[in-house]
């Protein structure tokens, strides 16, 4: 029942939102857009300051079409139909009753008519990153991405009327959980420590002895979006009467401050190792025997030196702290974790995928246009590739080649000269303008068409038109 | 120069040949006239008493037009622009000039620029397993593996006017090249002993002092076709003024007597072990001190016994040779390496691909037909599955499954219970004929219904019409 | 109870014999010698006839003392003191009580304190390879391996008064029980059937129910000895007041004809393959769908012609086997599996370990002395060495790096020139007879030394004396 | 010419000095005086508070015997002789001459006769880890262990008269270079910079170009000591007339503060990501495009914000470094390293590895003494356990079991109840004190007795005099 909503949740009655139409050219400003519609009518400041990482949102919205484009179960049907979904990997059976959890898996492939005799019989199903074989799920989530700064995942739960195929549990994402078909019962219970707020990684299933009373209690009507942090613990059921068809989109997993620090501090005492020969000196000869847990009780005058010593080093450490370096090894780790961008056809048209030489019917193969330094150009993405040094070298990591499937390729990266760089940097750092090849801050006419060259043929630059074609003589 | 062709080689005007429109329901008959199609005018009958493994033939059929349904460059160029095509893994691009052969693939993903420049600069293109990516080409494929009983795969090649990309060699397959666009001339050369006639392994590069004179010289035109047998040694050049796009089909690898004979004799000791106390017995105790090489040269009454002691008992191995057990094995063997059934639409309609259990809009689940013993049932294709008996159980190995990469899924089977296996083995012998539910040679009516909804579930039958649906009370 | 043994089984009272005391020269000699006295006073001659893989035999040999040089318990409790025995790996702690047989092995070093404290509470104890730490034994078997011409492996058992240690069951190894102290009751019984009898792999425990009665039934006495062929089921139990050591030698594991066919065959079918092109033809096209078990019941001409053609290629086989080179395969999986040679003093100042360049002292070098093509040389034993012709190259296997631990070293071999084998063939020929390096079948002098002098070094050789030092001018 | 060595390094005439022979029961009392031998005549402390870390010093002893009990060059002969040295492993064959460094080793065992044919042909020998065949050396390291708090290793160098082996270099060990015979001509070159000072990691091969001037040049004579800090390009010569046979033993590799502060500093923010909710909070969503070394030259409030941020996060990190839990890790790895104990006659009869139930001869079990709540106890050595609480549980870590092979078994541990912890503690808090059990802190005799029986039975504790019998009625 709606009623025991706590007050201080903001629900809002939908209003009419015109949807920009114009394409801006800025894919953080579009996923601005495309989020604002998804919490809409709830203004995305508001969000982040009041609820983000702090409560749940009910979002009552009184559309029933809202979230319809993106998929509905006769997509699912399909989904099965045509592919070589396998059970376990992309989708799980489970059902929840009596305080009893269970999975029914089969092994193989999750054959339509399997599936579904599991669903007559009262059990859930869940598709796992179904945005592999659901194209429009793939564009909301690439897109989104470019809002967030790291992945974005999506779950598809599919539940019988009167069931509920999950125990209650709490998981290490941020869920905002979009009602497409059906109605949904949710009971929504706060962290039961404060170590279990905005925890690292997901609970197991709990009892209902153990969760307490919910802190906010409420049914998903279709168009209705509910939004809670990771941490908080959560279980639906579908009404009775209605099935329910739910989308979960997820973000922010191990995108913290502390998964930053770890990476900063590492390297930090590398780096101060070899740069400050006091990391470098050998350890006293008997500290053996007066430090570790079995001596942790003594107090000594050795024990004091030696943790004021440790102290000092540690306040040393920032010092050597390789921040922007640590900062790109966690854009790589998006990178890798991405889905790829989705490009619409304009983009296409401006980009390798659809310009450039081209092989047409009979053999005849037409000449695409040439870079030359008046050729305008930009990233394709603000957030498609990142400078990274390592190795002894420079790379630029993409992911433009990313599978839709989690993973499905290893971390992709272009290598390149040392001193092409600042070329690099100049493209991140005028995103989202068209700039000339002439304008790199490179020194020689012929680096720059080189380094843009090699990007462009890559898919990762957009030209500002298509490629003028040269006659050859 | 096609007037050197060698006389005892047929080369046939093309006529006229009506397709036969009507789908006979037997995927071996159907897989018949796709092949007839392919030589045609050359009867199969034919071909297979003067040509299959004996010499080449050059069908000159004078329809330009007549491959052209299955793939065009300009499809090449749309499968490169619209899939992750790799380089080496999907693709080569080579090139063979002055005796050189040299492959000058980059890393990473083959972008269509990236191939055309190469292209454009005198490289041929080979693609790898194209089927993945170009339907036709899967279809054309997976239904000739009906008829050879053995995997078939394909290349394409698209060489640039008047280049080479290969230096001479022989493979270890039988060659089908169908020209499809543009004019290659082709010389071909007799294996260089008889060991190496009908090889087990292709060669290496030949250069052109080790391979002597062409047994044949030929051009190939659009339409035509050209079969050689493994082992013949080729070399093909893009005329001058025109490229030259080729598939070119492959079957019969490692699918000889040979590789057979491996599994049966493996298996007969194995089993004359069990079953023979004389394989059990020790060898002699100075068996070592007489035998081996360093004793090959000696004679003595020691070796004589111990040589016809082991020519007796290889002359007993015929008795325990497990023949159909061997020959499931290479049944199972093919069933993994073949590329998946392409259904028709009707197909799918009688099968649970498009029949059972269906999901509709808005969570509508739409309750199949059921199986009852009076259904009319057959298996998919003929060689859809081999029941195989191994580890102690019955398996039913198929490829319903398969990826359209190669090895793209593990061997897939479902395990039965021993007492189910004649049912199976009924389906098996009664194919192409649909028989009834009932007739199955099984003790209960449970069990008919059973096996063949497992069978069906998994996409291995054919019902005669679409379920009838059940209603529920 | 004695007088239950069977009477066709020899038990002989033990008369004085001498033993030589001369050393031949010749190992398997020697190692005759041993294997006389091993079983002394029966004739080996009459062993091999009647007993061998046939039938237990008891020697009653009224010499308590007999085995006693090569091991005691208290060598047992040194051997755990002095080495890092390891349950499990090492040592089993077990026992046998109302039809209940257990493993009591602890994690980690089996320390003597830890070990006896089992025993002392009715555990038996059984050392696994235990000549890797008692060098008596190593000898023994090292020796007795020239001998069987096959790997020969021991385990030590020793057993509390009146306890059993493990449940009735048959092993895969020809058995030689030396019973060093006290007394064991032994119970032998046939095996369950023909299949059972000279098995390829060891029984699991057996019930008493399964086993029916013993076909003999002794008590050994100290010095006494038991043989019994692999699959005779045994239970063996420590009288009352007695405790019990015993040695249980085993060799003849995988040491049949069966075993060698196996190699015979896979090798014959490869080489039919290469030179028959009969065996290089493709299959019917059609076989898949006549032959299988699922048509197994059926009968055509088509599966009589098949398997004929198999038959005919089964019979063609033996004209292609490579027994010589399936019989160095075995060898040369022997000198994989053997224990190293133990070496006499005499031996050792004769080869490579003892002669040759020495530093004394102070670094002061004492050069070796030269072979020469006066040198007279033979192999260091007749299995020292097996030379197999592999990979395009000629290898010579050997053992004298072998680790006493089993296995503990990769196969270990030189690499020779095709055209030195006829000189590793003559010492292989020639053993046990010394040789002239000068009588080598080579071309050149250079060649006769320089492959006696990397035999030599590598210590595969002994020299008839020590070698001659050269005076370096 | 030793006129070159620079003044402030101390060189001292040998003294007699009269080594204390009583033994005095602490493993750290006995190492230091073995190291003040080794050092002797120079002070120990004042080594440490000029020398060590800092600077080479040259002890002249006069005094040629003095290292010679440690090894000797027959001792390496027959080592040769009597194990299976295998070069590359456990031996190197080098050469340095007109500057050019290369080893020659062969495949397979180091004969002694090739071996000493390269030494005769000029090549140096170096014995890696000698102390696996060798005894004494054994003893020394395992002893200087527990001064050092390290794992102490050993290589052996002999070189032939008037030639060098090694191309200058430097390590990253603190070396202690003891001339057992022949004389050694060095020389020494400072750290080329600030940062090659005390190195973490050797360095390849220099050139003469690349080094400089010497700093010290001395010539060792026959019982002289070299010290050296890591990080001291050194070269040796063996002088014209004389071999050089010499041992460098090395300690602290990677025993620095920086290497403790990794394990800190890792384990420290996976505390405070436990702990603080700060360290768990999301990372601004925009950050990845303001931070980088793409945007590390642009200069904005955001970015002053972020590294601000990540500065208070690492000055916090220090509340909850763990120091006496990542101490602990660096005396498990040290265990790990570390040659296990070598322990005198007496000391076998005090602990387990002679004390305890041992079976005499003809199977006569002698039961050991018993524990009691009055045997007195300690631990075997200073650093033969550490007490690690990791993975929720407490594990004893130890080296007794340990390989004479440089990491030949893996890391060794008990596990114990978390309540057993405190016993531990006070054994190692009481070293080398004898303690009765009856003081251990524990709740109840049967735990007090338990405990200690459990260390003693691994041969972790000596008891003050042998086990009283318990006499069994």
């Amino acid at each position: 029942d709606d009623s025991s909503v706590s007050p201080d949740v903001c629900i809002i009655e939908e209003e009419e939102s015109e949807e920009d139409e114009s394409y801006s050219g800025n894919s953080v400003d579009e996923a601005r857009k495309l989020f604002a519609w998804l919490i809409n009518p709830v203004i995305p400041a508001d969000f982040f300051n009041n609820a983000w990482e702090k409560r749940p949102v009910h979002v009552k919205r009184g559309v029933p079409e809202y979230y319809k484009p993106v998929v509905s179960t006769s997509d699912i049907d399909k989904m099965l139909r045509n592919n070589n979904v396998q059970f376990t990997k992309n989708l799980d059976v489970t059902s929840y009753s009596n305080g009893k959890r269970e999975t029914h898996n089969p092994v193989g492939r999750a054959l339509p008519n399997i599936v579904w005799d599991y669903y007559k019989n009262g059990c859930s199903v869940r598709l796992l990153n179904p945005q592999t074989y659901i194209p429009k799920l793939a564009l909301l989530n690439s897109s989104l991405q470019e809002y967030f700064g790291c992945s974005v995942g999506a779950n598809i739960y599919l539940t019988p009327p009167d069931t509920q195929g999950f125990a209650p549990h709490y998981d290490d994402i941020e869920a905002f959980i979009m009602q497409v078909e059906g109605q949904k019962h949710w009971k929504l219970y706060a962290p039961k420590s404060e170590s279990a707020t905005l925890p690292r990684f997901s609970s197991g299933n709990f009892t209902e002895d153990e969760i307490g009373k919910p802190i906010m209690e409420l049914t998903l009507q279709p168009g209705d979006l509910l939004y809670f942090p990771r941490g908080t613990i959560h279980q639906g059921r579908a009404v009775p009467g209605s099935h329910s068809l739910h989308i979960t989109l997820s973000c922010y997993q191990r995108n913290t401050w502390g998964d930053l620090m770890e990476k900063v501090v590492t390297a930090a005492v590398r780096i101060a190792v070899e740069e400050n020969i006091e990391f470098r000196r050998g350890l006293p000869q008997d500290y053996l025997n007066f430090m570790g847990i079995a001596h942790s009780h003594e107090s000594s005058s050795q024990r004091t030196d030696f943790i004021d010593k440790i102290k000092s080093l540690t306040m040393k450490l920032f010092d050597y702290a390789p921040i922007d370096a640590a900062v790109d090894q966690m854009g790589k780790q998006f990178l890798h974790d991405a889905l790829p961008p989705v490009l619409t056809a304009e983009e296409k048209q401006c980009s390798s995928f659809g310009d450039g030489h081209r092989m047409g019917p009979n053999g005849k193969l037409i000449s695409g246009g040439e870079i030359t330094l008046e050729t305008k150009i930009k990233l394709l993405r603000a957030h498609i590739v990142r400078l990274v040094s390592e190795e002894d070298s420079v790379r630029i990591y993409h992911s433009i080649d990313n599978s839709l499937e989690y993973h499905g390729e290893e971390p992709q990266y272009l290598e390149i000269a040392f001193e092409l760089a600042p070329a690099v940097e100049h493209l991140i750092c005028s995103y989202p303008e068209f700039i000339k090849v002439s304008e790199l801050p490179l020194e020689s006419e012929e680096q720059k068409v080189q380094i843009i060259g090699d990007l462009w043929e890559r898919g990762l630059l957009l030209t500002d038109g298509i490629l003028k074609p040269v006659i050859d003589c």
